[in-house]
């Protein structure tokens, strides 16, 4: 029997955007689509155009994707036709492949929220869907509040989702919106639905997490006979979150009876790029990545315990219920130095750093990793502090120059016309060689506008680097990334910063310091250092020095 | 009918100290075993004496509790009988009144990892346990890897458990060791083990969440016929953590059909507490509370949809599962672009601001809001800049001081001794009625460290603001959170501040600015302006001016 097609339907960027203090802009949005893309989703939801300005910018910007473009709304309003309801006209604006429209299957909502008769929200659902089906557009009917619907009035509910099926959407979505609907619950009302007649490859799953059962709900849908499952990256939404795609998927794909019985359009190749998308969004949120998560957490597949542990070492299917790289996880036993070596040695070999077993500096290199973490770098997301703090401790980092001092001024006052206005100004002092360069900048922009005293500091050092200027022209710092770890103003900052060249080649640098500024300052150091070293630059006041020999 | 007994069985102080990084000291386990007291959970695994030097004076200083104490440790060994077994008898020292032996159920890991016969582990078992209950303790077989073990042998997982049961162990746990068995093939094994011929009231459940299931699990564990749950306070555990306790509670107490089914020893008093546990534990742990956790979460009830706020100021029903109050969180409905004028009413009339439903204020501050968001600004995390901003649109904000200028430098260059060391230092000048203060510090603290510009931009500030001086000295700077919301070290940046008075009461400002030092200074601002609105503080050079009036 060849496994079915079961489809999985992405709210990120629209029910994700409920998660209390999310609001991405329209650049976040582009990035997010582009991960949800390539992990091989079948339909974005993109937000609700028309009503919110960041939305509608971004439906005007949006991507291509493989993944079907999906527009939300809502069903027209009472007292008017679908044609002429500006609301619902916005959101067919958006001309994307796909509509996905909200509207009440329970009678409760109907009369105490909308305040509208059974009949009218009945009618509404039905009208809007013959309208969007007949502008060519696939649709698909968020049936609001139905598990609770259903249970209040099974055969109102129902009439609803007939109501849109008959109309021709494509997709009829049963929504435990308040969260509140447990598994065996939802299983049981999925199959009273499909024995009603809405056949389960129309019909879709839209947990929430209020019981910490959105995946387990999610499944038992399945189970009775959905074919389309919606979710979010890192289960972010309203509340307690949506359903967490970055869950379902390894387990639709990994564990039986789903991977036998189904299959999605996420390849395996892709899932294994699914730790790394559900980081990307930490990232875009700056949020610290939940540690515990299921399959892409840090700690998924960390053997603290140390029966766990040698067991482990053994054979991991001990204590592993799944491949830690089949999403691209690791596994990790803290503690100990015989597996962390072998891993390092990996690591290294992989940036082109070939090391011996047995070198002493392996060792050196994990201590100095762990004491750095506890200082509060990171090098899971500053790969080229990595391989120079590395290179370091092998002796084979060369020492291009040195900056010898630099300060660094803001000021706010008021200006001639007695407006305050703000200027940020940087000295860097260089020795490269046996030259000592001096630059000054400031952080005006064209319009005037001050750009602070990290992009003053960051431009001084830019701005003369003697021999290397060739090298580092070409640099551009395309994001900057401030954490706090500890609380207070006297808490120690870290500063990662991406760096990406003319080819589009990202490199990521770390710098920790109480002092924000030194924290850039170290980060810019180590961007600027990696480029060189990549680029085999020659040390200046020397002969051309191979980046492989020691300095 | 009147509902069965259903038992909960708290391993934190066990399993949730094998979390990464978390090592509980023996006065944080006795703080925790109070909160689990309390509560009303009825067995506490407290660790394992002998094995462990900090469990072993933990057992010592034990308190007094109405929840059964229990000991965990492992069946005897191959080759010694279970009265010689020092590490048997080391649990038994404990003198606890129950005893939880954990014992393989899985042939694969008997031969694999134990490197023994079938038939001597089951022997151990029923050695084990013979020994325990005849030193009249209650005794608990934690059946490890059972699931795996009756998937590859049921058999013989079969008889692991009878030969527990028969030697007179009181529980007979079924232990999810991997986390990777699903709810539906939990149900299903239960009932094949309850139809073998186990009572299921003298079975448990002991999940963990490596497929996000945990919770669903133990759930469909006890539709199965399980008697006992195992889990943790927030999820605690190893890898992805074991059964959230702090979730199943609510669950099996206040949703159908486990409310009427079942009872358990936690009344809807001790209830109504959870929410304080929870937040004491991440205390205890340092950790950020995980705003999205079910029932106890800060999001948990937490409304941001504009649809769903107006709707649940009807009707709390619509939106909601269960009242927040039940487990002792409360509804929060914050202030962004996606609410309304309703909201926005009942917001400020939250923070003592009353305004007539129709004034045209309400207005203008949700366009505020919506071009503040749009620039950066986040006022779901800053309440207190929300207020400000708010009064001064209202004509209710009392200007109590100007700062008219102010400078920053940061410097990093060698020392006396030829080491790079760092200095910050800022000059505030500011204006109250008719006097201009002017205040200098740095940055450095009293072993010689430096903490940056912002922190000498904060110490400068509140170093002479006059009269006012009196309000802001018991302020203290708890929280310094930053984010870059472009890419690029020419974007915007966000700084959100919490600030702490003496009694405990914490207030969020936020600034913005392309200029790190600016944002810091406008939050910094915010949070001083606030504090002088909320305790009544006189302008300056005026007669005292109630907070209400027009400035």
């Amino acid at each position: 029997m060849s496994p079915e097609r079961l489809y999985l339907f992405d709210t990120t960027l629209r029910d994700g955007q409920q998660t209390h203090g999310v609001q991405f802009s329209t650049e976040e949005k582009i990035r997010i689509a582009g991960v949800l893309d390539s992990l091989g989703i079948d339909y974005i939801e993109g937000g609700w155009p028309g009503a919110n300005p960041t939305d509608s910018a971004f439906f005007a910007a949006r991507p291509e994707t493989s993944a079907t473009f999906t527009a939300f709304g809502m069903t027209k309003r009472a007292g008017r036709s679908a044609e002429n309801d500006e609301v619902l006209a916005g959101v067919l604006d958006a001309r994307t492949p796909a509509v996905c429209l909200v509207g009440k299957a329970h009678d409760f909502h109907v009369t105490e929220a909308l305040g509208i008769t059974l009949e009218e929200n009945r009618e509404n659902i039905a009208a809007s869907f013959t309208h969007i089906v007949a502008q060519g557009r696939e649709a698909l009917y968020d049936a609001e509040h139905f598990f609770d619907g259903w249970k209040a009035d099974p055969d109102y509910a129902l009439s609803c989702l007939r109501a849109a099926h008959e109309a021709g959407a494509r997709w009829i979505v049963l929504c435990d919106t308040n969260g509140g609907t447990l598994p065996e619950e939802i299983g049981r009302i999925v199959r009273e639905v499909i024995a009603a007649g809405i056949p389960g490859t129309h019909l879709g799953i839209h947990c929430h997490d209020d019981t910490g059962n959105a995946v387990a709900g999610s499944l038992a849908a399945v189970d009775a006979g959905v074919r389309q499952v919606q979710g979010t990256l890192n289960g972010l939404g309203e509340r307690c979150g949506n359903a967490n795609l970055t869950t379902l998927i390894p387990t639709l794909m990994l564990k039986e009876p789903y991977a036998s019985r189904y299959r999605t359009g996420v390849t395996a190749e892709a899932l294994a790029g699914l730790t790394r998308a559900s980081r990307l969004l930490d990232d875009i949120l700056n949020r610290v990545p939940l540690r515990s998560a299921p399959y892409v957490g840090a700690s998924a597949f960390t053997h603290k315990a140390g029966l766990h542990a040698s067991a482990i070492l053994k054979n991991p299917a001990t204590y592993e219920h799944v491949r830690p790289d089949s999403t691209g996880n690791a596994r990790q036993i803290p503690m100990s130095n015989q597996a962390g070596q072998s891993n390092l040695r990996r690591r290294l070999a992989e940036a082109g750093i070939e090391v011996a077993p047995g070198d002493p500096a392996l060792g050196r290199i994990l201590e100095v990793v762990k004491a750095r973490e506890a200082e509060g770098y990171t090098y899971d997301a500053a790969q080229a502090s990595f391989e120079l703090m590395a290179r370091a401790e092998l002796g084979r980092l060369p020492a291009f120059f040195e900056v010898t001092r630099y300060r660094v001024t803001a000021e706010r006052r008021r200006d001639r016309r007695d407006r305050m206005v703000s200027l940020s100004e940087a000295v860097v002092v260089v020795r490269i060689g046996a030259e000592t360069h001096l630059s000054v900048s400031e952080s005006t922009d064209l319009e005037g506008a001050d750009h602070g005293p990290v992009n003053a500091l960051s431009k001084a050092l830019m701005k003369d680097l003697g021999v290397y200027q060739g090298y580092i022209e070409e640099m551009k710092l395309v994001d900057f990334k401030v954490r706090i770890t500890n609380g207070g103003t006297e808490a120690v900052t870290r500063v990662v910063i991406d760096t990406e060249d003319r080819a589009g080649n990202r490199w990521s640098t770390v710098g920790v310091s109480p002092n924000i500024v030194d924290a850039s300052f170290e980060a810019l150091l180590d961007a600027i250092t990696w480029k060189l070293v990549r680029d085999g630059a020659p040390v200046a006041g020397r002969a051309a020095a191979p980046v492989a020999a020691p300095a």
